[in-house]
């Protein structure tokens, strides 16, 4: 006899955040530089891109630390300070053509390696220095 | 004439990282009360779980912020302070199954409510204080 309902298993992660001290910078690399399709930016405190099905969150904590203001979306309060970290996935031949564009932006290579799986991933830095890593979609299988 | 290749487009966001403090109750947070499924342990520097095709990693930032050791494998140093925040996908049966569950586990809801697009998000802190938001997949539709 079951007593415990099943935990309900979250399908997807659908956003990721980010936080960054300058979102205009931020807007030059997302945007820009790597080409990612905005969905929303909101003055200083956030600008959002769609990759994949999933949404990448770049957040400035001075705002996002604040209480929300609309009583509607009651939004909890985050924010974190530091290098944070996320990781994209394109293909191999995908990731040896982006490594020559940012270079070609002046954007260095941080790092990279094949994992011991195989699987190529290549490592930079977004201006506010969050490790954006790009990897194959094997990485975890 | 096209000068400038294609960027290539990230087909997904492999990774979300959050930062804890303390990973054995992230562990039981994320594992035992969230009932994700566990890929990876390593000691006291992290904890992997798989959700869907993506990989939520949870950091300890003392840890992450030194250089690599393994020469083999140079990840970047990166670590973040303060309340990072995730998005995880269950449909609106699922929220109300999974609202259940934490408070039975004394999880308090730190926020509820609609969206204007009609998608539902319930909000709630893991040990470390990160923002941990449920919602339904249309949220970005």
């Amino acid at each position: 006899m079951k007593v415990t309902p099943e935990i309900p298993t979250p399908s997807a992660i659908l956003e990721a955040a980010l936080y960054v001290d300058d979102l205009d910078a931020a807007e030059m690399f997302y945007g820009e530089i790597l080409g990612l399709v905005q969905i929303q930016r909101l003055e200083d405190r956030h600008v959002f891109y769609k990759v994949g099905g999933s949404v990448l969150l770049l957040f400035n904590p001075e705002q996002t630390e604040r209480p929300a203001v609309n009583p509607d979306l009651p939004v909890p309060p985050h924010g974190a300070r530091g290098a944070g970290h996320v990781c994209l996935v394109l293909t191999r031949d995908e990731i040896a053509t982006m490594r020559k564009h940012l270079l070609n932006w002046n954007i260095p290579v941080d790092a990279e390696f094949d994992w011991p799986n195989g699987a190529k991933s290549l490592y930079v830095r977004d201006p506010a220095g969050n490790s954006v890593e790009f990897t194959e979609a094997h990485l975890w299988n």
